[in-house]
């Protein structure tokens, strides 16, 4: 996938909640520098407290892409956003969204790219022709992030990594696996977009071989526990050959996530089954750290249920947000 | 997946070996009453030992569909067989294929199916939308093959079973997931072409519920072993939620299919693995029967490896050509 040029113009929509809006936030938050100005459509409500700005004007000031990091029920492109990713297209600008409709699919919208030049970036369908991965043994490495069940901070916890090991001096490069993940860096592959046969293999594409002290800071999806996307979870575990996982985990979730019915596995019985099966593709993986998202419990609930949780696993056990993941760079650079 | 009309003209191509053609090899072994004809272009050689007939000739006779059952390098389609698919649709019959290239994609063959209102089959890249995989309890038993590695025998050991089934009266359908299978009997899903977030649910949708004493003989694909292909091996496991597994294995490859260097699984680790990994959608799934590809053995060797290993392993073992498969469907019964 060729990367998105920045700065961004964030397209906030008509949207009513902060949710439909994580796309852009998380640029925002990761990426602030990327994060030139806003559009709000009559009718929205979301502000990230950035300057409006047309798409003419975002342009002028320099703005590369126009980020359609919005999340609707069905993923769709209603009509009324369609005018807006046109004048971006008019303006110069490179346009990248992640719904299920691909904007390269709406006539208006592929005739405007292809009048002016530009680049639609359907993040959510990896366009790219994977070959099948090998697991042949590849220099440089790796860390991927794993979890108990889906969207408690696989994505984030790989950002907090990678800023961590950069601010520490070492070589890292967050691989983005998600659409969200692609948003902030501009490039990636939607692994569970992939066509089944290729998921190992495009995660071989995504950190090919590096240098032998570089890190790449691979982003989890799913989990091996997942009645849905454990396939998912485990082509990619295999295509990261990954030297080091980090578990990531949220306590107190009713059940696995679109699942009711269905609890979360022990973070023993997920930890144990990811390096079981981590050793495919390399024989010396191991689960070096915890991150666990705490943000639905009080300051000292948290930081008990870390101390606890890191005493009886007997490995660093961080939060992204409250504590930071030094304790898990430390083990990093150990390997 | 609409089902493919029979009988079948079963189209030879101009191929020059056996391997080419062994998508219509299987219908002619598995379905022998769905295959009708052959046609065979200039310049080939192969010969099923079925009445040479044109697809009006065919079609005259009651073909309705002409299986394009050739796999070429590239699984791309030849100019020079354009003619013929195209007088098959003309002559009122649709066309299953499994190449590469869809059929849909090649402007003249499109517009000849449309103007004759014809469906073209492109088997290898599902059309359907499926659902994410729930793991929800079905009624209805299933029994997948699974494998120490790919192309070993699998869809052979599924047919196998499911005629044998038959024979003994129990109510059995074998559902495909690969080309071949989907071939021999018309409808199926090419698991390894769905995307990657479906895979167990594009199992789910093709094993529904059935009748309780129904037994649906799932199609298999790759191995948990396999760096290339495990993701998907798994989330078929998964989405078949079987009640039994048969372990399909075949002595004597010098390394895992396209990887050198990687050796395959024993069969006990092998076992042992997929019923842990099937427990999380069927927490009583067990492996019921060792199925060995033989045929690189003489006789006397063949049936003292499968006699040593039934022994090792406690349970029967079988080739499905050399001593049937019965052994196996007596486990079944019982279950």
């Amino acid at each position: 996938m060729q990367k998105a040029g920045s700065p961004y113009l964030l397209f906030l929509g008509d949207t009513q909640d902060t949710l439909s809006i994580k796309g852009c936030t998380g640029v925002k938050i990761w990426r602030p520098e990327k994060a030139h100005a806003q559009i709000v459509l009559e009718g929205g409500n979301q502000d990230l407290g950035l300057p409006n700005k047309t798409p003419s004007e975002a342009a002028a000031a320099g703005c590369k892409t126009m980020l359609v990091g919005v999340a609707n029920a069905g993923g769709f492109v209603p009509d009324n956003w369609v005018p807006t990713i046109i004048e971006a297209l008019e303006a110069g600008m490179d346009v990248m969204a992640g719904m299920h409709t691909r904007m390269a699919d709406i006539p208006a919208i592929a005739e405007a790219a292809a009048a002016n030049g530009r680049t639609l970036f359907d993040v959510r369908q990896p366009s790219q022709e994977f070959k099948v991965g090998k697991g042949f043994e590849r220099s440089g490495k790796r860390v991927l992030t794993v979890g108990t069940d889906c969207s408690l901070g696989k994505m984030f916890t790989s950002l907090a990594l990678e800023r961590e090991m950069l601010a520490q001096g070492m070589k890292a490069t967050f691989r983005a696996t998600g659409q969200s993940g692609i948003f902030i860096v501009g490039e990636g592959v939607a692994i569970d977009g992939v066509v089944a046969d290729f998921i190992a293999g495009a995660v071989e594409w995504l950190c090919p071989e590096n240098d032998a002290d570089h890190w790449d800071v691979v982003e989890g999806q799913g989990s091996l526990f997942h009645p849905s996307f454990a396939g998912v979870s485990l082509g990619l575990l295999h295509g990261a050959q990954a030297d080091a996982l980090v578990m990531c985990h949220e306590p107190g979730r009713p059940h696995m996530r679109g699942v009711p019915g269905r609890d979360l596995p022990s973070l023993e019985d997920c930890i144990a089954l990811n390096e079981q099966m981590a050793h495919l593709t390399n024989p010396t993986a191991k689960v070096v750290g915890v991150s666990v998202n705490t943000s639905s419990m009080p300051e000292d609930e948290a930081m008990a249920y870390l101390d606890d949780t890191a005493q009886r696993l007997g490995m660093p056990c961080c939060d992204s947000v409250r504590t930071g993941v030094s304790a898990i760079v430390n083990e990093l650079a150990k390997i």
